[in-house]
């Protein structure tokens, strides 16, 4: 079985025109198609569709196929996958359609691929599953996938491609032009900088492919080479990679190693991948789930979801213990059960409003202890005037409902407070768990509500059982 | 007043150097001595400060200065601030810095600008600021930016750059690198792609800067071309471009008239912007806020956050008028009030999770028609497993508390039918709001956490009513 590369397809056919007139290559005409085949055994027409998608396309029409369907359509694929598809693939497909194709394949496949890719791909799989890939390896790549394997996960080491173009400063642009023109990896490669060098790797500057472009081919590199640039260790994580990416809108960087040598370069849709998924890390964390993919089994799914709801029971009950403490006050006005529960959710709401943007201005670096001070005091603000705006609805909505003058006192006076505690509360939480190296993404909402659950009922009940009774 | 341009700032002095081996160019000791220049008016060091930082960092700059520090940092600066700084202003601070400034100089500085640059600056301003502006603009890119008002907001019209290198197709690589070697605009600009058009101007095909460079001088360009590409009409919103820069790792994408005539290019760094807006949105939107910024005032907060809490506002008190209906029977047994946060607030998380999983897959086109009946079914059934798991622990709970065997099966009972809904809700409930094109990500939250209450304080209470009382 081998994998062989199917790059630049230019025959077109009906079916092609649709896919490029249409903002998305895989149309659900082709799907249902591909999946006709499968069930067919349709190999000649299969192979002749697979070849019309990009690999992004080709790794979504995978995606959408049924573990019975994938094995089907790989064993009828099998000498034609793009290496490029494997990229693309969502991990827990890409385990599957590894473990279909087989390790020796897969050997062969990589190679094919730059070494981020190779690396990313590895770094997916079972340990077992990956050594006995990477032994398979040609030695030139197994060489470069091993030292990957020794930088911290999520560094620039595991991000960058080996796979760069770097020169000596006093050579002309016509000379690097010339070179480049001789030089095998550069045609199929889309690479946009240059770097100038001195005899020992040492990195001088940087020079755009465009820059190199409109310059006269007698110019030498030096002179027209920014030697103001960024550059990253190779043990920088990959967090504050896509800050500088973001900060500097940069297309790629150059990688160093503790002597300044250049080893490696990040390219900017790697950086993409990154900033979606701290995105999404962030945005699943404050929803209370760790692996949002539609595509994990459902006993995965059920365990994760599982322990966060454990938690949460646990903190619900903290706030049923509060209630418990005031069971012969509620015996007699019952008016307070039917209202507690709006002071809680009031500010447990408004609580979770600061939690969001103390998560993202921590995310995005926005807040530090410069203007820390200044965000905690505009939140307790916040926190009092809305304190106090919906006191007095609440109040209105108390006297309205049980005529009671005292009942509405009490919900205003606990409104006030909890709506104050979440504002000062949503800053410190998220702010402390930042210090201490805690995802605040993830632990802030829960210990937020607990708070304000607890404060709510205890100051609503508490203020009825000290004042009424 | 004039603004100059200052790019590619030579000088290096220690402070820079320090910048340049901080991840970050703006060291907190360079933010102390802008600062201090400020205080005591010192023009000078305040210019050799400023020269140094690269623009996105002299954004961060004003960014975090009190707006007396803002205006008087602006007067010391006025004849030296790069226009590039605007495009990295937060949109609250651009505001504040393009008033200080003032029209006549604003004009004279953005046709140093890219369009979309020129555009994405106009576009934040009021309308009768904007339009002082752009008749102040000369000619030529006032044409420009007025027809990139005539298309939509968020729209790739809004977002292209007019400024982009086409050639004919029988041109050769060497004739092509001789006339962008005299192009005037080649020489500041980084770009990615040449487009090979025909006499009409429509588009024919692309070709990677770097794959023209490594090709020989005789070559045409029709015989290296890529003529399967991409390309997106004028009128397509931001998101579906996004979309599409991802699932292809694209650098720059061609945007095309109605006639297929390439009127602009988009470049993958203001595709990285419209990619952290999306997803801020979406998280914001799942914490209940609009406006998520750090800068924002404080009674505009206080306005946005107030609207939310409104509408939670009478979602908590739909809840606690369920809990009205069963007054007599929390009067009898006050365990109930005590027990029943613990089914809502299982619920109201439970269904959270699915909903924060759905609304990420509809965001990134995971989920749509075809896999929609397997993610209902799946989230079902895991809401029911959890109910199940979790009834099993309540019930224990409810019995050791308070010893009442019946209150401890009604908890277990309620606490399944809840779960199972919260399951079903949080799929149903997002894929109906997008399909009435409703935001899922601003609204699902609110809309879901009102159905858990409503259900589980209905369920368990009035399980309760029928069973014991």
């Amino acid at each position: 079985m081998s994998i062989q590369i199917e790059n630049d397809v230019s025959t077109i056919d009906s079916t092609k025109e649709d896919s490029i007139n249409n903002l998305f290559g895989l149309t659900s005409e082709v799907e249902t198609e591909i999946k006709f085949c499968i069930k067919n055994n349709h190999k000649k027409r299969l192979l002749f569709l697979f070849d019309l998608l990009h690999p992004a396309d080709q790794a979504d029409m995978l995606e959408r196929l049924s573990k019975d369907q994938l094995n089907n359509c790989l064993r009828l694929l099998s000498k034609r996958l793009d290496p490029e598809t494997l990229v693309y693939l969502e991990d827990t497909v890409q385990e599957d359609v590894i473990k279909g194709i087989g390790p020796n394949a897969i050997a062969k496949a990589l190679p094919e691929l730059n070494t981020d890719d190779e690396v990313e791909i590895l770094e997916n799989l079972q340990e077992d599953q990956r050594d006995t890939i990477i032994k398979k390896l040609p030695k030139a790549d197994r060489i470069l996938v091993e030292e990957a394997f020794t930088y911290p996960e999520n560094s620039a080491g595991r991000l960058m491609q080996r796979e760069f173009l770097s020169f000596p400063e006093f050579w002309t642009v016509g000379q690097t032009i010339d070179h480049m023109r001789n030089k095998e990896f550069v045609e199929d490669e889309n690479f946009y900088s240059i770097f100038i060098i001195d005899p020992g790797q040492r990195l001088l500057g940087v020079l755009s492919v465009s820059k190199l472009l409109s310059n006269k081919r007698s110019i030498r590199l030096k002179d027209i080479m920014n030697n103001n640039f960024q550059s990253v260790d190779v043990e920088i994580d990959q967090e504050e990679i896509a800050l500088l990416f973001q900060q500097y809108a940069l297309v790629d960087l150059a990688v160093t190693d503790k002597a300044n040598r250049i080893i490696g370069v990040i390219i900017f849709d790697d950086i993409v991948d990154v900033i979606n998924e701290e995105a999404e890390e962030d945005f699943f964390g404050l929803g209370g789930v760790s692996d949002g993919s539609i595509r994990t089994s459902i006993y995965k799914t059920l365990k994760d979801r599982f322990s966060w709801l454990s938690v949460n029971l646990v903190t619900a009950i903290i706030a049923s213990m509060v209630i418990g403490l005031f069971q012969q006050e509620i015996e007699k006005i019952v008016a307070l059960a039917v209202l507690m529960p709006i002071v809680a959710s009031m500010g447990g709401n408004a609580g979770t409003q600061t939690v969001t943007v103390a998560v993202r201005a921590l995310a995005t670096r926005q807040l530090s202890y410069i203007n820390l001070q200044r965000f905690v005091l505009r939140e307790s603000w916040v926190g009092m005037f809305n304190g106090v705006l919906f006191a007095i609805f609440s109040s209105i909505l108390a006297f309205l409902w049980f005529n009671d003058f005292q009942i509405a006192i009490i919900m205003s006076a606990s409104m006030i407070i909890n709506l104050l505690f979440a504002g000062i509360l949503g800053t410190l939480i998220p702010l402390s768990l930042y210090k201490f190296k805690i995802d605040p993404a993830i632990s802030s909402t829960v210990l937020l509500t607990t708070a304000t659950d607890v404060i709510g009922f205890f100051t609503f009940l508490g203020l009825a059982a000290w004042v009424i009774l």
